[in-house]
């Protein structure tokens, strides 16, 4: 990247569909949901949008992002589907905003969109065709296998993962685009059918449908669409090691790597955010994962969020969205969404779960875990007011 | 791109699997044969591949580049992958070029791989959800109309379009890398099974299975590598619109004009090619393509055929390798064959099917004309000696 000349590029539209199952639409129906929400937040004539990425795991249709797209009246543009398991929406959004700050284009459309409900293949998740999902390794069991780890090299406690979903589902409580708007307590969640212990049903994220939307803007355009536009600074995608069976699983080098080259390229670090947005498909995600960002010492996860710092109202708020355990998670959307949910952090648009006084925002998803693909990809992107 | 700062891009290795029905190979078996041969080519080491887009367009399996790549020794990078129906593999190769061109890496892979025979879904291969595919208009079905309506238009003839598919398979049969390497006669071409009329059975590409790799380098570190470079000059990629209805169907818009994109970013145009390699999957959309590229008037696609300008001698030979007709057609790995291709002509490395001293070459891949998204992606990759 520091080979790169890079013009600077900001987020001046965004938007999402309602989250939550509904299988009564489409790919296309939840895609343009979406489109349509971010070109009204931009007041963007589609026409000048001049290339589209769209992210999409999960789908028999080919170009879905030309589908979508030409819903809204982008055609005859640059289009490209772009897949990175749950990393894809972090790849669709780091791709456009290479391509404008690259000069590919000025105005760019990231795209995320999943409907697991219609469209993911029946039975675990994780493939026949590799040692790892031949020894029956689903995405819950190398999570349980995280934590445990975690707990034995830590002494993290089951208290502290419920505590996790206690926190985002209360987060989620206060967003009216979250999946599930509900409070749950410690009981609830440490009271849920054990899935793969420690993990229990409450700790996992739901799958589900949903699209969001970015659009992005080279400097030199943005006072023509916007006043308060929030602008990329930061961005890093990096792919992993394979197999379970190298290393300690309870940190992810890849994510701590991603970190550090995000942080360089926007000339931050982590006690420069005022927000993080990450990747808790499983409430021991959220642990690790603040560790690799650096928002605390290296097994200090579990402290972290026992001492409300990554709470609303903490010194670092993690996922005030309510993460992919509240709000829901359609595979390729989330990454797209997460940008959807800083931006309105940082503008001051954020409702009842607002950050006060955010500037500095940053979008964290890491995917690949499941069917020996450990270290599939991480994706995090830097946002500033 | 006029806006963009592009360093110079050469090819140093290219690599492919066999081409053909090997049901019992999986993707990374595939993908893992093209990418040894790549890296055997370019004499490299593989820690040194910084990053890798891999198109695939029909697999459950996710991240799929990751698996394949880490099988040669490629971890802990970024990776991508991409998918843009027929067009896929040229995506891959444009953005694995551009990632070189703008700085993001020095040296970088781009992977094409899919299995027809394993991971393709059963039933013709249009969507149920769009109007084109409630009509029952699959693939051979467009193929047909556009053949139709070039004959009212120009006057074009069924033995025209039978002699595409002869020219490629006796290009086909000088080529060991070729799913068929058998001549076919006008007779056997024009008797074969009707399947949409005008659009006979050997006038359809095989779908099959095979990958293709091609690595990329940038200009101040080829010469560790290679002493004959084949550099990648023009490159262009852009959907189309949409609905059948629209528009006149034997021409294409949308590959006039990344056509027009391409060139003017390389500074040559149709007289400056030595060699192309296009999109066949029908044998009429060679002759509408050879229209589309400027290698001859609109209208004398079906001349240019029949006056043998096209053939292996001829004034501007298309699909030395013999095309997508002979060459068999994995979909995502077609557009990353072609570079392939193009690389061994132009190194004179091209054996039986070399086109004499030829130094400029063209790749045209365009995809997306199944169930209603006519237009849904054309690139176009140029390259030099």
């Amino acid at each position: 990247m520091s080979r790169m000349t890079l013009r600077r590029v900001a987020v001046i539209g965004v938007g999402m569909s309602k989250f939550g199952k509904q299988p009564e639409k489409g790919l296309v129906d939840l895609g343009t949901e979406a489109c349509i929400a971010a070109i009204k937040d931009a007041a963007i004539n589609p026409k000048h949008i001049e290339g589209c990425y769209c992210a999409n795991s999960f789908g028999e249709m080919h170009c879905i992002g030309q589908d979508i797209a030409s819903k809204v009246g982008v055609v005859n543009r640059e289009m490209v589907r772009v897949e990175n398991a749950c990393a894809g929406g972090s790849t669709a959004v780091r791709e456009t905003f290479l391509a404008v700050a690259t000069g590919r284009y000025d105005i760019g459309l990231a795209i995320g969109v999943d409907s697991m409900t219609t469209c993911v293949p029946k039975g675990p998740m994780a493939s026949n065709k590799d040692i790892d999902g031949e020894l029956g390794l689903t995405a819950p069991g190398y999570a349980a296998l995280q934590m445990r780890r975690h707990m034995e090299k830590y002494g993290s406690t089951n208290k502290q993962f419920a505590l996790v979903s206690v926190k985002n589902h209360h987060n989620g409580s206060l967003n009216p685009y979250a999946m599930y708007q509900q409070e749950m307590t410690l009981e609830e969640v440490l009271g849920s059918r054990m899935v793969c212990d420690p993990l229990t049903l409450y700790m996992i994220c739901p799958f589900t449908d949903g699209a969001a939307a970015v659009i992005f803007c080279s400097e030199d355009k943005v006072a023509q669409y916007t006043s308060t536009p929030v602008w990329m600074v930061g961005s890093a995608l990096r792919s992993g090691d394979y197999s379970l069976f190298w290393k300690e699983i309870d940190a992810s080098p890849m994510g701590e790597q991603v970190a550090a080259e995000a942080y360089e390229l926007a000339g931050l670090g982590p006690k420069d955010l005022d927000l993080v947005e990450l990747h808790d498909a499983f409430a021991g995600c959220e642990i690790s994962n603040t560790e690799d960002l650096g928002l605390c010492p290296r097994g200090e996860g579990g402290v972290l969020i026992e001492e409300g710092a990554t709470a609303l109202g903490g010194r670092i708020p993690v996922s005030p969205s309510g993460g992919l355990l509240a709000q829901g998670h359609p595979l390729s959307a989330s990454g797209v969404r997460q940008v959807c949910e800083i931006t309105w952090q940082l503008r001051g648009q954020a409702g009842k779960r607002q950050v006060d006084g955010a500037k500095v925002g940053l979008a964290h998803m890491e995917g690949g875990i499941v069917s020996g693909i450990q270290g599939g990809a991480c994706g995090i992107n830097i946002f500033t007011r």
